[in-house]
């Protein structure tokens, strides 16, 4: 279920026990599909369509986000440079992040402050280069060629010159949404970790690894930047470190980037109740990122947090801590997932009914009853 | 899960986010086997143990209940007729409740004053004609002889004698737990519905069903009793036929003989919350019975009743009109029931404790957590 989705069941589910409540739904974007329609939802905006060069350097129909009254654009890489529009010619070693370039060149050009960009779902592991290379960036070869690097020839450049970097990117803020803390090359870097899935064979999995080594070294060579360790450098094909490297971006937790964005103390403060919710919440992995991140800005608050998620993972209790009131499994049947999945909507509709009549009934005291 | 496990796995979630809580468990019988000892341990008591006839009328180590300081016998017919002891000699055309009758006729003999039968788990077919036997009532065959008809056996009775009955029985209040609503013959009868997983073949069944219509027409012959339609006729073999035709019992839903037993109002009306639960609750069949009983008898005391329960079925909405403050599932991840059960215990303690945590801080409203 995509956040929308969710938000609009959980406002179903709430409706029958409280008629009139006022329901403030926040979509929470991840970074990766649907996170500018999630921005737009959330906020209200406009939505901006565009030809792009896609992952395979040919034409695609792309699009971004602007917010806050055009002053910040939101951007999904997906969008240019996901793995949906390869189709079944996967190969990180050929694939380009240009279209992502061109994309925030378009938003620059329109006189956005700040522009959000989205890591997940590339079909690439060129480091950003691509995207450098749209905005400016001139990457050259050991003949002094400028070229376009690519996953497979990252090797290849001799030089990074930022001089043709376009003017029209300065002072604009560049925040990256990042949920994955992989670092740039190495066993746990973007090639070893993530290219398999883009359709690289294990040699090219080692062939992209050594590319993003090179490239680490070039950028400190030539920018004098050690990108190598940030935590999410790896993360969508080494985007993480290119944006880091080629546009001072940031990279944050996206629920952090999301709750910024959305203002969401002013919008959760006076609210007696706060539903989030996630596919798996757990202590260890990415679960409940999501989650954690909405209970601990409202904790402060007071306001109270209810998860409801589709798996509780073990030795959850931590998260109480964190501002949690309750976690509460939509699991009605004792099922497993490929069934329970087909159920999960009705099933979280249900839950919510249940715990709002619950609450509603806790509120109305014995005496009401009698 | 017993219900005294649940009592106790419910109060290990309660005691994290309550310590000082004044927890009364009711461990809640239903008629089958456990059922004397979840009465002795809601209620304290003394356990009876003695020989009796067992279902194929070999001698067996049974026993019973005695509550409310000796005035009231609880008997459960597993004890002296259940499927356990007849191990792979199940035969629903041979065995016998006479041993039922023996425990009846014991309880008698101490001076009680009221004896709950639970019925439930029973290995026989034989209308309760056994335990009838057993307390002094005659059936006699076509020469006049005396005979303890069994399941096979019942269409030989030309003649119930009940002027043998002991006058030790008189002005004993009997009460049958019974929560199903089987007639007693016919296609809903006991013979069809329960006698294939008691070791009847259809041969067999068609036997015993025609023996239970034999009965009936007897029993109105010579008691001027009808009893075939009454529900729960068909309980146990149609031993709820014999215990309201030879013992005149009432047949009452188990969930209500054990409220009344242990006082259930008196004991509630004070509560903050109640607990119950069962392994499914739905609209349909017998799953929520327990869980209904309780919230319908709580609703009037005005303390809010939360069923904790292992399956949600469909359509239970209208269960909350019943008096439900809410229906939570103890499934926490989306696994089918074989590996859920392995996880059952640990589960169902996390839900508790997740849903005390959830009220306490309802309780403490956002002042308490700035």
């Amino acid at each position: 279920m995509d956040s929308s989705t969710v938000c609009r069941l959980m406002e179903e589910g709430v409706r029958p026990s409280y008629p009139h409540a006022l329901i403030d739904s926040i979509p929470v974007a991840d970074g990766g599909e649907g996170s500018v329609d999630a921005f737009l939802t959330a906020l209200g905006g406009e939505k901006i369509c565009l030809k792009v060069k896609g992952p395979l350097f040919e034409e695609v129909q792309a699009f971004y986000g602007l917010i806050e009254s055009g002053r910040t654009a939101v951007i999904e890489m997906a969008a240019a440079a996901g793995l949906p529009l390869v189709g079944d010619r996967k190969d990180p070693l050929v694939t380009t992040t240009f279209g992502v370039g061109q994309l925030i060149m378009d938003a620059a050009g329109r006189g956005v402050k700040k522009i959000i960009l989205g890591l997940g779902g590339s079909a690439t592991n060129d480091g950003g280069c691509g995207a450098a290379a749209a905005v400016g960036i001139r990457f050259l070869d050991d003949q002094g060629q400028t070229f376009i690097p690519v996953g497979g020839s990252l090797s290849k450049i001799q030089q990074i010159d930022m001089k043709g970097k376009s003017p029209a990117l300065d002072g604009i803020e560049l925040v990256a949404m990042c949920d994955i803390d992989n670092p740039m090359h190495g066993p746990q870097g973007a090639a070893w970790i993530f290219a398999p899935q883009k359709g690289a064979d294990p040699e090219g999995v080692e062939h992209l690894d050594a590319g993003l080594l090179d490239l680490d070294r070039r950028i400190q060579a030539d920018l004098g930047l050690q990108v190598a360790s940030i935590p999410g450098a790896g993360a969508a094909g080494a985007m993480g470190a290119g944006a880091y490297a080629f546009f001072s971006a940031s990279l944050e937790a996206g629920i952090e980037v999301v709750l910024d964005a959305v203002g969401f103390e002013d919008r959760a403060r006076d609210a007696d109740l706060i539903l989030t919710g996630e596919g798996r919440i757990d202590s260890q992995s990415l679960g409940g990122k999501v989650v954690v991140g909405v209970a601990r800005r409202a904790k402060p608050l007071g306001v109270p947090v209810l998860a409801l998620v589709g798996d509780i993972g073990d030795q959850v209790e931590a998260l109480y801590d964190q501002g949690l009131a309750g976690i509460f499994s939509i699991n009605r049947l004792a099922i497993d997932f490929s069934k329970a999945r087909e159920r999960s909507q009705s099933d979280l509709v249900l839950t919510v009914d249940n715990l709002m009549r619950f609450i509603r009934r806790m509120e109305e005291g014995p005496d009401q009853v009698l």
